[in-house]
């Protein structure tokens, strides 16, 4: 299979992570698009142009993250980074969701600069997104159910704090003690996200 | 249940579309949420400040559509709106994320007017969502797949292009015919698509 990546994507990151917890990254590789060229073949995979996209053994595409992880879990056998279980697998679900949603903020405020002049950013749509990371900080940093193991929201979660660290300054880590906890020890557990840092 | 809403949203639409046609839209309470509006209590519910939100009866909150459409499957026994065989399930999937991609690019191109002064609008920005809509369309178009079928992906792009309608003039229309096709169609199947019309 490849996986058309960047490699400071969050939503990358934890394809691959998930890929490397389930023992299929050898299986997988690893392909750079550049989103924001229009002639890179990534727009013929994805019309959405977005990474990342998985192109199967058959030519066929997936996409976007939360597709493809559900997949890799399937092709593993199923039920090992997603749990079966109705109430384990929500709770997980919801979890993803909040770590791709502060990515999705993340990426929103990093765009802002890197598409606009200056003078056509606009701090209230910048603040409006940081408000969206700040509150769902705290609300994992008063989480109980953040633990330190490979299951797709902790991995999420972790992706999107190491968007946040490379992007936008680790801010964040004065704040959430418990946070930082938790990604120390889902980096000591979790081989591949050191392996996924991107410079 | 509670589902915090708006009514012109179209992952809310494709939440409450999904809702109907698996029985469950009398046991689901709507309420309108301002998400723009830091006092609303969504932010409280869902530190991401989003809609859909739904809250269960035992006050715990599902985020975001897509957690929230698999949950409301499951509570009508699984398998109905997304299909658990393996093919079926990741194509219906898939489509789910196109549909949902073109509505992010639309809520983008929306959003720059309503969040900014026409002079800190970047038509570089507002051209680049156009052509990931653009570009979906012409592979929704060219697809055999699409149904006129209640399943999770055609439940996404109907609530997708409804959007396009609402807020961008339906001008998708005139290069798309067997789209309008397909809209007419799922919209004589699924007597909620019309219920759930914004004005």
């Amino acid at each position: 299979m490849i996986l058309r990546s960047a490699a400071a994507s969050p939503y990358v990151r934890k394809v691959l992570i998930a890929a490397a917890v389930l023992g299929l990254d050898q299986r997988i590789d690893v392909v750079p698009a550049t989103v924001a060229d229009p002639n890179d073949t990534v727009h013929d995979q994805n019309p959405l142009g977005k990474i990342p996209t998985l192109i199967l053994d058959d030519g066929s595409a997936l996409y976007d993250s939360r597709v493809i992880v559900e997949y890799l879990d399937h092709l593993a056998g199923g039920g090992r980074i997603i749990p079966r279980d109705p109430a384990a697998r929500f709770a997980a679900l919801r979890l993803q969701a909040l770590g791709d949603g502060i990515a999705d903020a993340a990426v929103l405020i990093v765009y802002e600069a890197r598409w606009r002049t200056p003078e056509r950013c606009e701090p209230r749509w910048t603040d409006h997104q940081a408000g969206k990371i700040d509150r769902a900080l705290v609300v994992l940093e008063a989480s109980a159910g953040l633990k330190g193991v490979a299951q797709i929201g902790e991995i999420a979660v972790a992706a999107a704090l190491g968007y946040l660290d490379l992007r936008l300054g680790g801010r964040w880590r004065d704040r959430h003690p418990r946070l930082v906890g938790f990604l120390d020890d889902f980096a000591a557990a979790v081989p591949a996200f050191e392996a996924t840092r991107a410079d």
